[in-house]
């Protein structure tokens, strides 16, 4: 058979497989209990709503079957509007594009915007199908490190001060605001205002990632960046799979008409159309009026797993680990002592206990991280979650109590 | 507002919108009668199995809710295999990736293999959608030309010994060996066996794509590019788009599992996965043991609208136009006298006669095909088919008297 090496292009070479999607794989042994992919719970689906819409689905027309326009069907792209014009987020048709979740928003914004070796300041540790995105275009990534209130405003001001000196002009900074993935924190509005400014100062796009800003367990929501942003220089990513279901693949990304245009343009050549059956159904999931509710009861159910697990933690861990303390979506993230190698250590927590979760050193641009983990507390049934964090502190304790 | 065009990639320079794109927004107009979308009739769609196979969708699990796994449900992959084996295509489930249509394998093909300025043969005229992923990349094309037994591998032999005395060498040809989107010709044997012989001296890969071969109107089909090969060096794609629905975006890449594996790593950081909902329905309705005789129905249907399409022309058309005569798919391809400009007939053609078509230009590399026209018989009612081409003819007729 054929030697394929000499076919490739130098990309490849950039392109990362995920350890979440390989995890995935993992762990899928029934006997496991998994904290590893930020899945939904399969018991957040709306089943009864969802098969109440597809009973109806082909009623007014065949909409759902046939081929849809690349920008996404006109009137889910209308609701769409709607519900950021409720978020403070003033939005026409024509500011919205329809994505097959946002990961295809990610990698549409690599491909317009990203050439070989073109500087994309990211959050490190940052959300893995970002970094891959932009990898995959070859996007030089500079990792700005985080604390409890989001993003470090005040390296990130310094590592662009030192850039500048050199000649190096970011395109574009990622970030997940809310909830991160896969930290858990979220960045103070403080922060959002100062993140701003630098943005104009050293003229470079945010791309604000949002996909748990609505699964939020009490305080206010802060203001979004692109309700802050006066000039269109925030690109906005919004997502039905953690507030739905993600098997219908419906994602969004708001901007300005150019770049929307822009991305459609790119997206024709990347898969003509989003599938016409997922959108329908999430349309008619808006236009069921039950939508709200159902996220009102996300809150409720990801916040038990989210309290569970963070007792849990307290309970079972030694003393030598720490984490952060989410107020909203699906993830914790634990720093263990510095000569625990996390990744490493999978094979044995899978084999000798029977927990999974995901090193946390694919989220590093730098090759750091490696004693660092990433827990979901969003899929593994509740009746689980005490023991699997029992199971993970023996793991850990025993790696501990052994390098001591 | 913030002028974005500074940021903007140097790709961007090299991606087109689609002709056939904008014409399906052109020709909404409900008193146009439309040849330009390649889309599948509506009455082509197996409404009742699919309502039948929806209502069974979550009986015994939720995986058409949920993620899948980025390589596509494992079932579907073991079914399309199947179906691959009895096409003669030697399939195993990781030969297979399911794709958002066959346009995502066309981007990641792309985009595994092309470096900017790599070159890529391509038919011309070519499948829009395919030359916009290469350019996307900003691969090199060079057009080879297509008689009525499809690619002119004379000349594709001559150009393949003029480049490589130039020292260039091409990554992949790409072609849509039967029942060529646009000109709706099919690749001879003969032509198939000396198109390998070539791609092996020349050592170039071949992306054989294939959504229309079961739309055969008669005679045998001839054997893949893909059963031909013994080296691995095609990569064959399919689609469900037409034999099915398009809706769903489900097509599919058979290879090595090496660029399976590949091309699945690219498809991660691209939209993590397909549609869970449109593989579980595309596999439902593959279980439901009634795709064969479906897909017997559709070649009547679409047979017969070819047979009104072919007869209109020869009784309307002026005598200084050419067409072909497709033995399957969904196009026929016309070629005016050169001093017709089709691209510019159309606002006319739309608002004068209320006919709608895509201009051939967009399916050339070169700039060439101002005076070629595609139509698709696929889409519009049958009984507007003979109509629709007394229009179309009539206003080709005035252009040509109007230029004696």
């Amino acid at each position: 058979m054929l030697q394929m090496e000499r076919f490739y292009a130098e990309r490849v070479g950039d392109m990362k497989g995920s350890d979440i999607r390989d995890a995935f794989k993992l762990t899928e042994a029934a006997d496991v209990i998994s904290f590893a992919g930020g899945f939904p719970a399969v018991d957040a689906f709306p089943v009864s709503l969802i098969e109440t819409v597809m009973d109806d689905l082909f009623r007014c027309d065949y909409t759902g079957l046939q081929y849809g326009p690349t920008e996404g069907l006109e009137e889910l792209r209308r609701q769409v509007a709607v519900m950021m014009d409720a978020e403070n987020i003033p939005s026409d048709v024509d500011n919205i594009l329809i994505t097959n979740g946002s990961q295809q928003a990610l990698d549409l914004i690599a491909k317009i915007f990203l050439d070989p070796k073109d500087y994309v300041l990211v959050e490190q540790p940052g959300y893995i199908g970002g970094l891959n995105a932009i990898g995959n275009y070859q996007g030089q990534m500079v990792g700005i490190p985080l604390d409890d209130d989001g993003l470090r405003i005040d390296i990130l001001a310094n590592k662009l001060k030192e850039m500048s000196n050199k000649g190096r002009h970011p395109k574009f900074l990622y970030t997940v605001p809310n909830f991160q993935n896969p930290t858990g924190v979220t960045l103070s509005l403080e922060r959002r205002r100062g993140l701003l400014e630098l943005a104009r100062e050293y003229d470079f796009l945010i791309l604000e990632d949002n996909p748990y800003g609505r699964i939020s367990f009490g305080q206010e929501p802060l203001p979004h960046l692109k309700t802050l942003d006066t000039e269109g220089r925030v690109i906005y990513l919004g997502s039905f799979s953690k507030i739905l279901i993600p098997g219908a693949r419906v994602g969004w990304a708001v901007g300005l008409p150019g770049v929307i245009r822009q991305l459609s343009i790119a997206k024709q050549g990347t898969d003509l159309c989003s599938s016409s059956l997922g959108m329908k159904l999430v349309l008619d999931c808006i236009m069921s009026g039950e939508l709200d509710g159902h996220i009102d009861s996300l809150k409720v159910l990801y916040r038990r797993r989210r309290d569970i697990m963070l007792e849990s933690l307290g309970r079972y861990m030694p003393a030598e680990v720490r984490w952060t303390h989410p107020e909203g979506g699906f993830f914790v993230w634990l720093r263990l002592p510095s000569y625990i190698d996390s990744r490493a250590l999978l094979p044995f927590a899978l084999e000798e206990e029977k927990v999974a979760y995901v090193g946390g050193k694919g989220f590093h641009v730098d090759g750091s991280g490696h004693n660092t983990i990433r827990l979901a507390y969003s899929q593994a049934p509740e009746s689980d979650i005490a023991e699997g964090i029992r199971r993970l502190a023996k793991v850990l304790r025993r790696q501990i109590e052994s390098a001591i």
